[in-house]
């Protein structure tokens, strides 16, 4: 029986080390090692290899080492093998920090400071409180959630956006098409931490930013194919949104060329808000092993149908 | 019996209107408005007034409208008026939001990627997790141990330095001369948050970055005469000292042709970390007034001796 691991190397070689101690039952391949393929019955990876079930024929549950599974393309993934999603704490708090750090860059004006300084202007803008400000996140996930909690505990006024209804102690909580237009008429940071799917692709557009407050900032941190690229620009152009931080981008690298690099009120990062941490993502993939062998409902199961 | 408010206006006409309803016995003026001045029992300013002693014969009090009375000559303001700074949840709340954002961007790199992103460069660096990062803060006031709880609960490693001893939990504690040593040699990220008296005037020194570990961030969000200017570029320079990050300068506005100004690995805002609130700071200049009527000890009273 076999863990065929094939991401990141270095913290493939935590994980081999930490199964090598909790799990020695499992012997523990970081591709391109596959061992005896006919043993693997459990991968881990970004991007699969091809021809898995060929390849793999007794292969029980394929993990994604991120928080998404929008990397895979799910129909070549045998329908009765479980998918499961990252849901680990290493990777929540650093969205968290990211997301924090982001809001309060919007919310104490980083980006006018830094243009200011580079122009070599020194002007105080009005210190606005945390209780004046209205933050909302779209998708309330794992993530959204600890995203929300943190932010309202600084004292915002905090909503989050879901498909179907949630509740969230403190914080104001809308669903579906109809609760959508209500959210985005009320947030002046709007930050995107939804899963990529087909119904969601493209969501970040025109029609959506019309519906924010003018100077409303754009913070997105799930999947660059969220956001229509020139959408932004123009809304940024018009002065509608007064700023975007960005740490996705839909061609990653971002091409050499792309306006995002030189836009004065586009913040961006090369996809580093948060990061499966080895120790905790370890943690978490064995202990949905052990509810895979106990019958227990997994955790981050994809449902193929909603594609998250 | 009146009250002169001498300080930023629009704030003063809040207060006006809190006075009238909290406080109706007292008049209330804005300077230049002084009325009968042999009727002022209280004052606040940000510098007050020439010759108050003369002016002002029957003064009782005496308000900061900062959290420092560094601005203030004492020696001009008779020794029988207590002196109080402000503590005030407004300026705590900022304070602690301004400091939050300066560790998470030092943390998780943005001046890097601020100056990447000007280059075109997409190079994304290691994600560490807060529990590696060693945060300390110089001054264990209210506004330094707000600061340390909230980032003891992003898991950073916090530590907090001051005159005399103090306890603050899931803080490690360090005072004195003989502390101070130690707690720069673990602190990778330094936020100085001191009164600014003679014994703390250019404590921010080669001597001091010298203590900290190689790499370290400097965060300066007490005042400018805290740090030695030319010391910090010498130990950006040598990059011993990675960035800094200065919401205060000896001479502000900053003058025109300051290296600072251009400095890639200097993030500067005008002064603006935190602001004494309308409401709040109202709501704690009645409270100490309703303190001094009644004989009880006021909140922020200033010891001459310490000068804070």
């Amino acid at each position: 029986m076999s863990f065929l691991y094939k991401s990141e190397p270095v913290r493939g070689a935590r994980w081999a080390e930490l199964f090598a101690r909790r799990a020695p039952e499992i012997d523990f391949h970081i591709w391109p090692s596959v061992g005896d393929p006919t043993k693997v019955r459990y991968l881990a990876a970004w991007q699969p290899p091809e021809n898995i079930a060929e390849t793999f024929p007794n292969l029980e549950l394929v993990f994604s080492v991120g928080a998404g599974v929008d990397q895979f393309d799910l129909s070549r993934i045998p329908e009765h093998i479980p998918v499961v999603r990252m849901i680990e704490s290493g990777l929540v708090a650093g969205m968290v920090e990211y997301a924090t750090l982001a809001v309060l860059a919007a919310h104490r004006d980083w980006l006018t400071y830094a243009t200011q300084q580079r122009e070599g202007q020194w002007k105080p803008l009005p210190v606005r409180t945390a209780g004046t400000r209205r933050v909302g996140v779209l998708g309330m996930g794992v993530m959204g959630n600890a995203v929300l909690v943190k932010l309202r505990d600084f004292g915002f006024q905090c909503a989050g956006w879901s498909r179907s209804e949630r509740s969230l102690p403190g914080v104001e909580c809308f669903a579906g098409e109809q609760g959508l237009a209500d959210f985005l008429a009320r947030t002046d940071i709007l930050i995107c931490l939804l899963p990529l799917t087909d119904a969601t692709r493209g969501i970040l557009s025109q029609q959506l930013f019309r519906q924010l407050p003018q100077g409303a900032v754009l913070i997105n941190l799930g999947r660059g194919d969220h956001l229509v690229e020139v959408d932004l620009l123009d809304a940024l152009d018009r002065h509608h949104l007064s700023a975007a931080i960005l740490d996705v981008c839909s061609v990653e690298p971002l091409p050499q060329g792309h306006p995002f690099w030189h836009h004065p009120r586009i913040m961006l990062t090369p996809h580093i808000a948060s990061m499966t941490q080895p120790d905790t993502s370890a943690e978490a993939v064995l202990d949905n092993l052990r509810r895979h062998r106990e019958g227990l409902p997994l955790v981050g199961l994809v449902d193929r149908a909603r594609g998250y």
